[in-house]
């Protein structure tokens, strides 16, 4: 096999631990150089391929290199951009091929979700669809938990970790004053389509009375007097109520709790925010004191919390794509593969990727509770396992040391640029 | 000295170490057998004097005292419930002294902040206004940092930690997408009066270019056209910019952010926050994509995150206090201060409670750059020390070990019961 030089790229939204990945994928490449010449990552993602932006991570020293593994966010950048199909805009596939000859590019290595693999899916065919050789690897991540051929996401458990340990405390926080202060407080957490995240909430409450008393998911309608009626419930039980309510809550006839319906004095919709919605809705019909937190980009960047089972498996996905590349495979992406003893272990096999691209996981029903208020046993242990031990960065001054890379681009050899 | 029983309570706002506080309190309480007998903690805090709620310690195991130090909220529970002045209710102090006097109470530790400071002094006084001898010790507490002749409060570090690690992190979020996803980034904190704890986000800036690039503070009134031309020379020069936003950010004539004139449909004052009412500025004025988060209670209860500094203090102003207690003081605070080298350092000296009682101290002007949107040199040398060091609890199943006390009471004395 000749020594062809390999193309990396982070995309769609970032993770506390895709950086790990990536960590796997540089270390794992600059330990076959027989096979793998210059490993590039894209500035931006796949972006930086269509602008031939190439960031040489051969300029980055090996303890760069190994700090990516606690630090979160994309070290490379990301985007949100997902090529069209080759008939909609044959000239991007064109431009992909064009810089990839220019740089001797045989190696795709793709780090995303769902969208991210069906374009990392249309490379591995650029053989087939234009006659440019070449082998892509899908590295899967995602906070959102919703690949299919895999036990779970890498990224996910981070966040799982994140949520379960913050309604844990503002729990604790809430039941401490309750009886002269906040009643209710509610939690706003990610997960526009599926209720992964807000279920990992679920795992802080482990004994009767805990919170957080109430979840709710995309997956179940919402119903204002039910939920109201719950609340108070909880309130006359246990003198408070914590509730983790997913970004994706809406009712049965798919309008989202955020958008549904206020506007302020100029006419603009509300703006978001399921949280401040539900405490509202508490406040007017029950009058409890209330409090509530959205946690947005803080819980999918929050690398000071991560799972360690999470920073391993984005590790090992990262090391197994360049394994599987070596190998001299294309088109397949690598799973997780949850052992089946009682005791929690996994491993990584080979999926193909055609069975990932555009396929949507969706949150088993079995995973909820029969009220649909909160996590049934089985979805507990599903969850459980994923945010287990804990991988802290290291410090200085207080504060955790994140590496910055140096970014250095390879000097382009094209002359015409390409707009994205 | 005829040995007596103590009683404890926790006011107000909790925080990530008020127990660590409890446990200084407790631990040494229980080496000092001779002087102090049982030790009875308020249930809610002094609510639980008035009505003769009264926890035992003593019922609680070494372990589950020594857990405490890592447990955030208040495991005794606490309360926003201050003392009216002795003329205005004269029968809320014959009640304490009732209770006092039937548990042979003598030694009165109240762990809070200005408002409890107040209530403290005023039982310190019951010898003089009602002939009940006691000695009342003040363990400082507060996220809000806003005590005076204490360098920093316990309580303010962790929150410090928490919002500067926060912002670090979701700025390096941000970063990484901001070519074709969002391009400010708005985080609300805590502290409706003093900007100490926006403060302690510019701590994650070190580096020209890093964020937060703007801090909003209620110190500094604040001007529409100002803020959004900063935040867009941001976006122009560094891709991105992130916000920290003190809950309490007001313009000239102080009218609170969140609270500025929005209604929703119904004609409701819009619900707060400061930062979805930035970001709606952010984008109809300059149409950029945003994100906002509300930390509300996760950063006070953040005890997975907790300054290694913050729990050692908070641990020592508990057993200072007892210390006073025992050497005869009365009406006084352990008060923390800082060492006069260059490297930091801190001791606990005595302050009184007189001074203390209903008196805020103002962040002052000096620590705020001089163009008011980040801390200054000065800010950062005051903060830098309190957020040092990390103390992490111990885990079990990828969570934090947080003490659940017993929570024993001891049988009431008072045949009467008094309604708070």
């Amino acid at each position: 096999m000749a020594k062809k030089n390999a193309f990396y790229a982070q995309s769609g939204g970032v993770t506390a631990v895709i950086n790990a990945s990536a960590c796997g994928v540089i270390e794992t490449a600059r330990q076959h150089k027989a096979q793998i010449g210059r490993l590039y990552a894209g500035n931006n993602g796949i972006i930086g391929a269509l602008r031939e932006e190439l960031i040489d991570t051969a300029k980055e020293s090996a303890k760069a290199i190994a700090g990516l593994r606690q630090t979160p966010s994309g070290a490379f950048g990301s985007c949100r951009y997902k090529l069209k199909s080759l008939e909609h805009n044959r000239a991007e596939y064109e431009r992909l091929i064009e810089v990839f000859k220019a740089h001797n590019i045989g190696y795709f290595f793709y780090n995303g979700g769902g969208d991210s693999a069906d374009t990392c899916l249309k490379v591995s065919q650029l053989s087939e669809t234009l006659g440019y050789p070449i082998q892509a690897i899908h590295v899967p991540k995602t906070i959102d938990n919703d690949l299919p051929l895999t036990d779970n996401c890498p990224g996910f458990g981070s966040v799982a970790k994140y949520v379960a340990v913050s309604i844990k405390e503002a729990s604790l926080d809430v039941a401490s004053m309750c009886d002269t202060s906040t009643k209710v407080f509610i939690m706003e957490v990610m997960g526009r389509h599926a209720g992964w995240i807000a279920a990992a909430g679920g795992l802080a409450a482990d004994s009767e009375g805990d919170g957080p008393h109430i979840i709710l998911f995309p997956e179940i309608a919402f119903e204002r007097e039910k939920f109201l009626k719950r609340v108070q419930r909880c309130v006359k039980k246990y003198g408070y109520c914590a509730v983790v309510a997913s970004e994706g809550t809406q009712y049965k006839d798919g309008t989202f709790l955020a958008e549904a319906g206020s506007r302020d004095a100029f006419g603009h919709a509300q703006l978001g925010g399921v949280a401040p919605t539900l405490a509202a809705m508490v406040k007017e019909a029950l009058g409890y004191k209330y409090h509530w937190a959205v946690a947005d980009y803080l819980q999918r960047a929050a690398r000071h919390i991560a799972s360690a089972t999470d920073v391993q498996q984005a590790y090992a996905v990262g090391k197994a794509a360049v394994e599987f590349a070596v190998a001299g495979k294309n088109a397949v992406m690598p799973a997780i593969v949850r052992g089946k003893g009682k005791r929690y272990s996994w491993r990584i096999e080979e999926a193909p990727l055609a069975g990932v691209a555009n396929v949507e996981r969706k949150m088993p029903r079995n995973y909820i509770s029969a009220d649909g208020f909160h996590i049934s046993d089985k979805g507990r242990q599903y969850l459980q396992p994923l945010i287990q031990g804990e991988d802290y960065p290291s410090y200085k001054n207080g504060l955790p040391v994140y590496t910055r890379l140096k970014k250095v681009l390879v000097q382009k050899k094209l002359k015409k640029a390409f707009k994205v």
